[in-house]
């Protein structure tokens, strides 16, 4: 182990010995995912063994450590007997590290593997409960932690973290700023019945359900904002859709009509699916995602009203009629109708909450829309245009019998300069359930919390 | 009002109106920030007052509308009676529209004003309640959301973004996965003092306060992951330096060790500095942050043992001796010594928590680091290598009264294939006050939550 020598700071010639930092070990570890430019190189790799096969003279040991997966092969006549015995003998998810040559793959091509010439267990794994047998769904959720080192899952994980990204960088290459909302609310906007609660320093704080009021006080101030974090919802209810704590990104726009809330939902969500099929084919293959629906997802996408939708409903036989609710069995039926997202419009205003704008050639109506995904997937992204009148406001809050006093400081964004604004929100999970074709969004969330699952 | 038309999606035919989109108004609106390259053309704003002056014939009205803050000029002889008296009327922070010609400033180089023809008051702001004048900070943090609209929050919140963002490049274009860590967590790891709980469908949850245990078992999955969200603390203290919710970042990563980590740290932080040197200048200037310590931000670190900052603390006429614990007034005195970030190692292992590995040749320290920002702002990243050996994590989970089902999920990750492993945390709102040179966190976040403070 060499050593080198750093430079010199104010105050630092007390301290000789911190001067010396220990260099890199002679034989560079080298992550998996990079292996492809080293052919003819010696390396150390370091992870855990994933699967084993091998014949009597060989041994193909499938290693991965996070980045990738590489074939170790190793021959009896090349290796020490201790070695061979060690390839022999190694289990399931053992922590090992591995030394050979990088050479193309004997079958295929465009990969590589790896020629071991020594091979060392550092923490074996003894009866890993996860085997490639078949396990039951309750089973592998209880050990989440483990089942995150499964392929599926890396390729569910990337796809999330591709989302996340193609959304903040959309945001903020348009001028959007990050405005991360509170978590802990002081009011129950609309009932406590789905709102978690705790106790803050002798008061009652809500967990948030939405950024949005939050988001609306910021639009004022920076005209074009956005949050994306956690949110909470204590719903009794247990479905393939919903989490006791999932994720959400909502914009808020000052100066903007429904009308640019639909556009800028469609280009959102055009460039989501265009980052994933950009960059994460390998896991969507792995998956075996359908890609055609996805190539489809381009704008413009079909926008029909409300009352549209009740049509296309009782045309496809559904007993639907103006002022019911569409759940997700009509969103399918809908979505059926189109080859890519639809945007829904102008929902009836009786059902919808406080804050949302009314048309104003046709009061019955919100000037809201929801975007539902194609394949069943259903609604993943609502919003609309915001009330900005102070009086109709005020009237709306006496109507829904929400304290009036709670709402005192959103009140103040329309008495000093109100503004037309809109925006919307969009749930991660859904997304991702959505481009990853995944039944249920249990497996969208690293630790994923549902009415009877707390744990891991 | 034109109309576009859109082209085909299968099953639109059954609806002609939905194919039609309303098209621009001809006079384009314009955000403040893209003046700068339409000197000579005709626009369109719309935004708030910021503030006014004026004199018989001429009125200078700042508006702002989230991008930026332009100066528009009316002027008595070339536009009609009533825009006048709408110009000489408008009050602070009311929202309106305004048309005019992009000229260059009279006396300002670089910078446009817009020469109004027309103005339009769409909403009135009557007696808004931030004046000019001082106000307390009791009073500004009730007005919180209308407090955002000044251009010093702009700043803060500018900073604050452009930290993110590099935070999360920094990790996405070094191989990281983004794993978000659940907030409930059905343990309280550490005592219930400083837990905020909440009934969970009759569980008791905790919210968490630090994603580290997730992320070690999804560093064993992906080798090198990161969360990155909100996280809570229910201390009773009233300090600059603490908040009831805050924002942190967490990597972990597989086959890092202590110092791997400390490097890890520093080019982080550097990365962090560099960014916000480069993207918000102006907003430091506009909040006459000393920028010299800023630029001093680079690596190498001083890096010394607990022992040395011992050293450094009695030579400075402090009673220290080994096993204190080092408050905000040590971590100011130590890092005083230093012109930049100083990184503090191997803690007495005693009042350590029960995950930190042991120095194998000091039993009697962690294998830990703290990261003590200059200027007095202390620690602003803690974090270490993890006890990777089953048995010594056993013993210590019941040294610390511990109940050990509670983390069987977490001694799972030593069951089946140990590795070492390290990571850190980053505490946002420290690292946004560093950077702005604020002496309190209250502004470092949109909506701050803090022993007294839930609302608005």
């Amino acid at each position: 182990m060499g050593r080198r020598t750093l430079p010199r700071w104010p105050g630092m010639e007390l301290f000789a010995s911190a001067m010396d930092v220990p260099a890199p070990t002679p034989l560079p570890r080298v992550e998996i995912s990079k292996l492809a430019g080293l052919v003819g190189e010696r390396v150390r790799l370091t992870g855990w063994l994933y699967n084993k096969r091998g014949s009597k003279k060989l041994a193909f040991l499938e290693v991965r450590d996070g980045t990738g997966v590489v074939q170790c092969t190793v021959a009896q006549a090349d290796v020490p007997d201790a070695t061979w015995q060690a390839a022999a003998e190694v289990t399931q998810e053992s922590a090992l590290e591995v030394e050979g040559e990088v050479r193309a793959h004997p079958r295929r091509a465009s990969e590589v593997e790896l020629g071991v010439t020594s091979l060392r267990v550092t923490a074996p794994s003894v009866e890993y409960p996860i085997s490639p047998k078949e396990h039951g769904t309750d089973f592998l959720m209880d050990h989440r932690h483990l089942w995150l080192r499964s392929r599926r899952q890396h390729a569910i994980l990337g796809v999330r973290h591709s989302i996340v990204r193609a959304i903040r960088d959309f945001f903020d290459t348009r001028g959007f700023t990050l405005v991360d909302a509170p978590i802990f609310t002081p009011n129950a906007c609309e009932g406590t019945s789905t709102l978690f609660e705790t106790e803050y320093h002798g008061d009652t704080a809500y967990l948030t359900q939405s950024g949005q009021l939050y988001m609306e006080a910021a639009a004022a101030a920076l005209g074009k904002v956005y949050c994306f974090g956690p949110t909470f919802r204590a719903e009794k209810s247990k479905t393939r859709r919903h989490l006791a704590e999932f994720w959400m990104v909502e914009p808020e726009v000052a100066f903007l009509d429904l009308d640019g809330d639909m556009q800028l939902a469609e280009d959102l969500l055009c460039a989501i699916v265009a980052r994933v099929l950009d960059a994460r084919r390998t896991e969507l293959a792995l998956l075996e995602r359908d890609l055609a629906p996805l190539e489809r997802v381009q704008g413009p996408f079909p926008r029909i009203s409300y009352r549209q939708a009740i049509d296309v409903l009782r045309e496809a036989g559904h007993d639907a009629k103006f002022g019911d609710d569409l759940g997700a069995d009509e969103e399918t039926l809908v979505s059926q109708r189109f080859d890519r997202p639809v945007i829904v419009h102008r929902y009836p205003s009786e059902a919808k909450a406080f804050y949302m704008k009314r048309d104003p050639t046709a009061p019955e109506l919100a000037l809201c829309m929801d975007v539902l995904a194609p394949e069943g997937y259903g609604e993943i992204i609502g919003g609309g245009q915001r009330e900005d009148d102070l009086a109709a406001l005020e009237a709306r809050i006496d109507a829904h019998h929400l304290p009036r006093a709670a709402f005192d400081w959103y009140l103040d964004l329309r008495r000093y300069g109100s503004f037309p604004h809109a925006g919307f929100g969009l749930g991660v999970e859904r997304t991702v359930a959505w481009l990853c074709g995944l039944p249920h969004v249990r497996e969208t969330i690293p630790f994923p919390r549902m009415l009877n699952r707390l744990a891991p």
